[in-house]
């Protein structure tokens, strides 16, 4: 096989202790095999030396030990150092695991200083979703075709084994193997023409403490049953499930449940029939309640036929407006998987008011490592400060404090079936993700789950180190810590969102969205643009708590990146910054261009320091960035110059 | 098989002549034979009885004969009676069998009054270029797939009898049977794999008086060949096509040639070798020449990479500019195939200029029968008006008089190698044309090569009496005339053109190809739009003859219908109407649809006088095309509405 370790490129290290190459195994299990198995494969690797493990306690050594009573939460560990004695203390099997990965994260970047570290991996759940199709193809996959399938058949090659292996060492603990978007074939996931196979899978995330789930079709009942509906009241349909949901069981005892996407964009679902989503999702969730199973159930549900003449619809709104009502009428086993924003991933939006909303729901923050609308990582963004700004946001649902990450972390409410979900980068690409740079994401996706106080900054540096090394840490973290500011810069200003070519989603088409169905609007005319989402427009801002709903309603008091979602603004009205609103969509868009530029030398004077295929390959995607931003500055600009009228401040060339 | 008869639909006549049955052939041949059969079958449908087939003049019957000498065109014929003696005399046996043809037509339609007739087609080439693929679909096909093809096979069966019958009653002389964008299987066409079938169709033609032409890919020699290039002055590249031209002579004796369309939309060509299109025909059509074939290269050369920042290009100009200077060094055997207009069949453009401009190569005007931007046969567009204006248009190249219709009928320049091709609309769709009424273009093409000087309407009612019957002919001749004129009312205005979507070419995208590659652009601003192409411009109104140089340029003599493709205009400019532009826009985008509804409600008023299954398929599109005019009516008027911020004068709904 053709691919690279990611962050598990051990190299062999300057120096070592002595000490490490003992390992004292004072407990057992399966996931304590597979944390034997890496640590011992990484000192062969750093240190070119055999392990001599054994199973009583070593005073020179490395000693794994299990203490259930370690810690209050689920998987927690400790790490100690005293003389020549080291202590991996899992409270877990998987807790030992997360402590080996994470001594041997010390050792190779030397942070063994650090030392003793206590940890307790922050959300219960910390979930991988693949939207991978049986076909081969990753939908919003750019990084090459599935590794997990091709055309029809489940692979199985030593591919996936290290890529096992990166999910458990960043933490992650559930894995959805296919796309939310069940096509026919994906249908048969769940049924014996795939299951020994899916088990297959399923054995090898175990030995890593991860759950395999898989996304299953509302519609399977009439798609493998004979069913001619699957109104999730109808007994027979329910029973239809329970059938199989125990067939499921039967060959994969451990499997972990369902992912559902219904009633979005064309996938069947309850409103078929008049149900409600509490209706579809608990007639699921029942069936997997007996096995432990567990139910996810997404909330992107959306007008996805929506008339762009409405002003009153508003697809912001419709997360909140169907799933709102049903707070508390969900079973204990399912949980809502709502993404970051109301609308789509876009490169900013504001937080979706669901997390200030539900109450009494289990709740799990849906994000996208996958860069569809940031670039396909073909540009660079580096998503961790994008996520750290939606965790830190106060809902104020409980009172100020109320933050996502608390809410998701099970704090604010006490809840266990709880974390974050987030549709990966990964495809069969030699480097995984694309860019060298994207899998950055991926790293930093699974630290911030399992330690949501780690700073993007801190993760970049550690990913760095682990990746490319530290020589050139000093570079390559600012160079990340800056890419989504530049992103959002020489894109759809702020906050609006959508100045998107249609379906692909890489590049500028201003009114690409404008007149289509998607409710997916700017509303620009000769005066102004924006989506008046306040009382007096849509209403949106009402799905806030206060002080937010207030915050929001004011365009004095909005927050400026997202003043063009809740507000119509007139080109001439001044900004903060002094600005006219016009001026500041020409200034951000020649910046953009500008930082893109410094990027790329930025790049370059570091060839002598990396790798020649890791340069070559990341130049040559600067290179189409570059391509991209000045397409992207240049037709916003002419857009709006052409509809305002206005002369840049500082007469630089916007075409006519 | 399952298809229509079209305007071979023979009905039983109320009452017949007893002459009509005594058949007088006097002459021979494979086409004079056909002529038979044809009298024979439309005979047995319209009376029930058999035909008494002689081979002695006949005093009560219809007598067929040859006089090579009875007109001074090709395939010439006349028509007579005296008494019980009609006469159908053909200059050759095509003249024959077009003559029965029209006398079956004057039979269907009681028109027999109309005799003596005497007729010759006007133009030399008749021609129908499909755009079928190998694997059966049809590039801007809109009726089924291919008949021609299936997953790469060459079909045979009675839809191709039908088809070649269709055909020849409309006067149709010669027939590309594969499309211009040659891919990797059809560049086999002319090889053993598929010259035995080639050869059947070709022998079924050549019995209804038509030759087989196939499309070519210029870079075949590197495809089928050795040849690491296609370089036409390479010497062992022509001696290949000369082997290969003589191979399909071999097979095929009476093949009509090939039609190339090179360098243009990324297909190979000669400028890859710094060579002239000259060089390129040339090359070629030497290798036709000992066989007396002909070859066809398209005219359609722009460049599809064009930089929608640059305001100095213009892709109008660029068939002129590629082609002018090659004027004189093409090959007698070489014909230039130039479509109507400078960009690309858009509901309203004004005539290319190389018709005013070459005058000493042979030209063919190329038509788009197939309805890929005039409403893609589910908007109603009969096209006759368009073409009538296009064959009347003084290009004033050799004086006053100088129309389209006489130089592409030859007698401008004494041509012979000279006439019309069009991209039919015909695929395997029960009705043959998706809309039943869509095959009066296709009826009404071949009628107008065979007589330019019938009017629109004279065609409209020829092809409503043979089809729907003559009861339906008030109401549907009105509708026909006038749909041309409604589908540019409710599309893009004055000439501008592109407002579509982009790829699929149906339905409203104002600035769909606006920041595109393609050199389609409108301009629009909040001031006006339009483009400048006079001097002060892109200079494009040069490459006419005076007057047009002058009446052009000025947007005061500028045929208003064409004023935004040649001029820049003001939102508050003042057209001949009284009206400003933007109220033009506005009221022509209203009438629009108001004239689909009073359309519809002609149609509906036809229900019990039309066939239902006619009725229903076409009401069903009808039904599809007020959609549409009211997508493109709030769209359009939406769109410059936000541009400008004039309000409707009449206060009608416009969305904001």
């Amino acid at each position: 096989m053709n691919f690279s370790k990611c962050w598990l490129d051990y190299k062999p290290l300057a120096e070592y202790e002595q000490e490490w190459l003992t390992l004292a195994v004072q407990c057992e299990g399966k996931i304590v095999s597979s944390a034997v198995r890496e640590y011992k494969l990484a000192m062969k690797e750093m240190t070119g030396k055999g392990l001599d493990v054994i199973n009583t306690p070593a005073e020179q050594g490395v000693n794994l030990k299990l203490d259930a009573e370690l810690v209050s939460g689920q998987d927690g560990y400790t790490i100690s150092v005293s003389g020549e004695k080291y202590e991996i203390t899992g409270q877990s099997e998987s807790g030992i695991l997360y402590g080996v990965f994470h001594f041997l994260r010390l050792i190779r970047t030397g942070h063994l200083e650090e030392l003793p570290v206590a940890n307790t991996p922050e959300m219960p759940l910390r979930i991988m979703n693949h939207w991978d199709n049986m076909d081969g193809s990753i939908e919003r996959g750019y990084s090459g075709e599935s590794f997990f399938y091709k055309d029809y058949e489940i692979l199985w090659d030593e591919r996936i084994e290290q890529y096992t292996r990166m999910m458990a060492s960043i933490g992650i603990n559930a894995i959805v193997i296919n796309n939310v978007n069940v096509h026919e074939k994906e249908t048969y996931l769940i049924t014996d023409r795939y299951l020994q196979q899916v088990k297959q899978y399923s054995d090898l995330f175990n030995q890593y403490g991860i759950s395999l789930y898989t996304s299953v079709n509302f519609a399977a009942p009439m798609e493998l049953g004979d069913f001619d509906n699957c109104d999730p009241l109808n007994p027979d349909v329910a029973a239809w499930w329970k059938k199989t949901v125990a067939h499921v069981y039967e060959v994969i005892p451990n499997f972990g449940g369902f992912l559902v996407k219904a009633d979005s964009e064309g996938r069947p679902g309850p409103f078929t029939y008049d149900r409600t989503h509490a209706d579809g999702a608990n007639m699921l969730a029942r069936a997997l309640a007996p096995f432990g199973g567990t139910l996810i159930w997404r909330c992107f549900v959306y007008n996805c036929g929506q008339d762009w003449r409405d002003k009153k619809t508003d697809r912001a709104r419709a997360a909140y407006d169907n799933f709102i009502g049903l707070d508390g009428q969900f079973d204990d086993n399912v949980i809502l998987q709502i993404k970051n924003g109301p609308m789509d991933f876009q490169v900013r939006e504001p937080v979706s008011p669901l997390f200030g909303g539900l109450k009494k729901t289990n709740m799990i923050l849906e994000v996208e490592i996958a860069q569809e609308y940031t670039g396909q990582q073909i540009d660079l963004c580096y998503l961790l400060p994008m996520w750290r700004e939606i965790l830190d946001f106060d809902t104020y649902a409980e009172g100020e404090g109320s933050t996502v990450q608390k809410i998701v972390n099970g704090s604010v409410y006490g809840q266990t079936l709880c974390g974050m979900a987030a549709v990966i980068n990964t495809g069969n690409d030699f480097n995984w993700t694309g860019s060298d740079l994207a899998a950055a994401n991926t790293y930093g996706y699974g630290r911030m789950t399992m330690n949501p106080s780690l700073s993007s900054d801190v993760i970049a540096r550690e990913w760095t180190e682990l990746t490319l090394g530290s020589e050139v840490e000093q570079e390559i973290v600012p160079m990340l810590m800056k890419s989504w500011s530049t992103y959002e810069k020489y894109t759809s200003p702020l906050g609006i969102g959508w100045m998107v070519t249609p379906h692909y989603h890489y590049g500028p088409d201003i009114d690409g969205y404008e007149y289509d169905r998607w409710g997916t609007y700017h509303r620009a005319d000769r005066d102004g643009l924006g989506v008046d989402r306040t009382p007096a427009g849509t209403g949106y801002t009402d799905q806030y708590n206060e002080p937010w709903r207030t915050v929001y309603a004011d365009p004095e008091t909005c927050p400026e990146e997202l003043l063009l979602f809740f507000h119509y603004v007139r080109y001439d009205a001044v900004l903060k910054s002094g600005k006219t609103l016009i001026q500041h969509i020409y200034d951000t868009h020649f910046e953009g261009v500008e930082e893109v530029e410094e990027m790329i030398a930025r790049w370059e004077s570091l060839q002598d320091k990396l790798a020649e295929d890791v340069y070559e390959r990341v130049h040559e995607r600067m290179e189409r960035q570059l391509a991209n931003a000045r397409e992207w500055r240049d037709r916003v600009n002419t857009y709006f110059y052409r509809k305002s009228g206005a002369e840049d401040a500082q007469g630089r060339k916007i075409y006519e």
